[in-house]
């Protein structure tokens, strides 16, 4: 096996409705003195893709019904934010100790619907982008017609987990690459047929990248280099667990 | 930000009973002309650590429980690794579609108890060990002391999770980093101040680790580089969510 690197992307600007991420994204590299190789994973926080998307609310424009002014007293938050929690929500999974936790309409169980207020400025708040898939397609498209290389993008978030302290970055989009290494029916060393193995690798990715990109400085792109993947175009739907399966619903 | 690396370390021999870890980590560091550096981390995966502490255990030598024989029925399993996940948990957590999940003696809450039959041998399994941060300080102070670096060790372990499919590299041990980063109170470039962010380090750095180990190469360990930690003594515990704020139980 090769090294992984993580490069970090620092001086992106701030990105607003429409700007095109993909020659954001560019200029970073080159201004760091960057070249994109073939398979290098482009790894995008969620908060610019929104941004760019125009997936970002003012709350004073934000009426709250009666049930979000009831659940944000029960669990003491802002009424507009949790009206919104809920329009991004197609159910309530688990409210408690201040916490809402909530499934989206892409089938993510997180905090809050994935709708966050960091790093948006004060009064906003940004909600998930609507088909993150999409939004990695489209950025992997135009990075890989600018450098002709073949390219993988994954949009990442910061999801909190059951019974762990803490958060992790995790994949909610991606284009490029299969979401899962698929080891099952293959044998270990020892002649062991491995039945249930597939790591996530977009998930070890997108957390990988977080190590080097951090929370303050701002910095919301960075490149994993030397890991290897499975070329794929499905998407993160191929991660979501199918609710008959569940067992924690 | 710096970049971060990810050097994994093949040529670990077979680990046996009472091998001195240590040694065999900086055999093959110097085998792969690897010098470790100050603030390096040392992901090792737990079978090593679990071989090397005599965590193996031969199926054909344990007696089932009845209460295991029933699970083990209920869920399609052997009822001989069932009874070791059974003495390995202090609760099951849920059951079904061939699936266990407990809570360790440790305070995770996985499949199986942690227990695996992947590389150990065909009629073995390998526990959990039973107190995986002193398996890191030990092989930390090993690696210091022959080194002179100031080092972390982090013991990982792959987990499923709730909610999505696929497995990640988690940490279940840690020796001289702080598991989680805390920027609660600090804020944004926006003023905006963040209240419970605590990326979960020891968790990335386990799955990036697992970026450039693979699973069926033999590789149980690796380097990585470059991450701003936090340097500390505490440990795994400092990740794991007491039960009364357990909204999953």
């Amino acid at each position: 096996m090769s090294r992984v690197e993580v490069i970090p992307l620092p001086g992106v600007p701030e990105v607003k409705k429409g700007d095109d991420l993909g020659k954001l994204v560019l200029e970073a590299a080159e201004r760091n003195h960057v070249t994109l190789l073939d398979g290098d994973v482009v790894v995008v926080k969620h908060k610019i893709v929104s941004k760019s998307e125009g997936r970002v609310i003012e709350l004073s424009g934000v009426a709250p019904s009666p049930e979000a002014i009831r659940l944000a007293d029960r669990e003491g938050k802002d009424p507009r934010l949790v009206e919104l929690i809920l329009r991004e929500a197609v159910r309530v999974v688990r409210e408690g100790h201040g916490v809402i936790i909530t499934q989206t309409r892409h089938g993510f169980v997180c905090a809050n619907s994935g709708i966050d207020q960091s790093n948006v400025g004060m009064g906003f708040a940004a909600l998930l982008p609507l088909d993150p898939d999409d939004s990695a397609r489209k950025l992997r498209a135009t990075l890989e017609s600018a450098t002709g290389k073949a390219l993988a993008v994954v949009v990442s978030d910061t999801f909190g987990r059951p019974w762990r302290k803490g958060q992790t970055d995790v994949a909610i989009g991606c284009s490029g690459i299969a979401p899962l290494v698929k080891y099952a029916g293959k044998t270990d060393s020892y002649g062991y047929k491995l039945r249930v193995t597939e790591p996530a690798v977009i998930d070890e990715i997108a957390g990988a990248a977080e190590l080097a990109i951090g929370k303050l400085n701002g910095i919301p792109c960075a490149i994993v280099r030397g890991v290897e993947y499975t070329r794929g175009e499905g998407g993160i739907g191929e991660l979501i667990m199918p609710s008959d399966r569940d067992l924690f619903r």
